[in-house]
């Protein structure tokens, strides 16, 4: 497996790939790589002559008061995962690499981004978006693997792709889950003992939800309320959104038609978590 | 040469001619094309195995109280231009093509698009990079050619290209203009009679300046209150803006140090027309 620090680097190992007509699969990571990420390597391995995962914790995707400078790493980790599903390269850049002495250009997504996280973190997915866009032009992917977790990211890269015909695929991935349920994340380690086993109240909510929205109930609203419910009775919890969107756009309803997101958004003391569903 | 009005048409057109490893120049109109845009297509004919002119009027690109529906049109000229140039392919979308049901993706660069005319034209530069970005993307040229009487224009798109990685090369190329003078313009059609006759006072000035600076002069401010007192030695003749900008990042400046733009905007009558001169 090649570990490219440069820009330079990717881009020449990628021409040469194109030159062989390799198609090539992108894993975009902020690193501390769990059985998330492997998922999105293995799938990506799968279906890519090549597969390059970026490992980098993207600073204009952070807000001044978040988490950038704690945002847990371990570069040498994640290389024994990328290296152990075959992944064949693994592109880490400094930040002074990707943004070099200046860079005033960015992507930005309307509406979609307005609500969820978008409403608490302003300046997150033009970060993601810029970062993401750079990403795709460097690696000249065929296909890009996004996990599901982070489901409005999935939607507005989506959308960003379709609206500026980008020429690669956007795949998400389900969610991968510890074994109580809590779904997988680098900000878990943020958890302390107590804030661990309090964490699963959000798949317990959500997968009661889940359940009913199955068995036909579409009545959204009565659902967030529920979910509101369920987490209430934790303690360690607080709620920051449980909302229903439309898939498509991202916007509130009250009722499931057609592909319907049920994301929420819940402190467990500092840390903040998410999660989310979406009905089929 | 072919005439494509799809998305989907251009994509399997330009698909072919990447497997059989052919190069690709772009050269992004609005269409009415004069012996500018000629221009660039001939350079793209010299330096590409394949030239694809797009001829599209982008609504995103102009402001509430611009000229968008009356901007010039003639499909059937251009089409004649283009394949004497010999282009290979035209692309004319319509603008529910380009753009959908909904469009919420927008590319945006800062701080060398706060002045000159993006100082009056504030909508103006997300239009042409989030459209020049789907342009890209569509034909996935290797090349792109802008011409410098869109020296902004040319500037800002550079910028973009660099600090989201396309995998494109921006080529500038010279102002062509008419015998008096005046640069080349589809927007000159507007002139009446009179105003024609007094159009050549922006080169005029210009010339006068560049001249100046070559011979060593590094007093831009000097310049700029030249220019000035040229063009309004011109009664039709109304300043929008006269300034000397450094072309790395359009930053205004009073010295010549390095590449230096000397933009003008000036109006004659109602019809606002622009030019330039870039040292050495």
């Amino acid at each position: 497996m090649i570990k490219a620090a440069t820009i330079a680097d990717v881009k020449k190992y990628v021409r040469e790939c194109k030159k062989s007509g390799k198609s090539i699969g992108l894993v975009p990571t902020m690193g501390f790589l769990h059985e998330g990420h492997g998922s999105l390597i293995k799938r990506a391995r799968k279906e890519n002559d090549i597969v390059i995962v970026s490992d980098f914790v993207n600073p204009t995707q952070f807000g001044p008061n978040e988490d950038l400078e704690a945002y847990p790493r371990d570069f040498d980790a994640d290389c024994r995962l990328c290296e152990s599903l075959g992944a064949d390269l693994i592109f880490h850049p400094t930040p002074e690499e990707m943004y070099g002495k200046s860079n005033y250009s960015k992507v930005h997504v309307d509406k979609l981004t307005a609500g969820l996280c978008g409403a608490v973190r302003p300046v997150h997915f033009d970060g993601v978006c810029s970062v993401v866009t750079k990403l795709f032009n460097i690696s000249e992917a065929d296909r890009a693997y996004f996990g599901q977790k982070d489901a409005q990211q999935l939607a507005v890269v989506s959308r960003m792709v379709a609206d500026l015909n980008y020429n690669i695929e956007i795949i998400g991935c389900p969610i991968i889950r510890e074994e109580d349920g809590l779904a997988k994340s680098s900000r878990n380690t943020y958890l302390n003992e107590e804030q661990r086993l309090a964490a699963p109240v959000l798949h317990r909510a959500l997968a009661k939800a889940e359940e009913q929205a199955r068995a036909g109930e579409k009545d959204a609203k009565k659902l967030c309320a529920q979910i509101t419910e369920e987490i209430e009775k934790e303690p360690l919890a607080k709620i920051d959104y449980v909302e229903a969107v439309d898939w498509e756009e991202l916007q509130h309803t009250d009722v499931i038609e057609g592909k319907t997101l049920f994301a929420i958004a819940v402190y467990i003391g500092k840390v903040r978590l998410i999660d989310n569903f979406i009905t089929e």
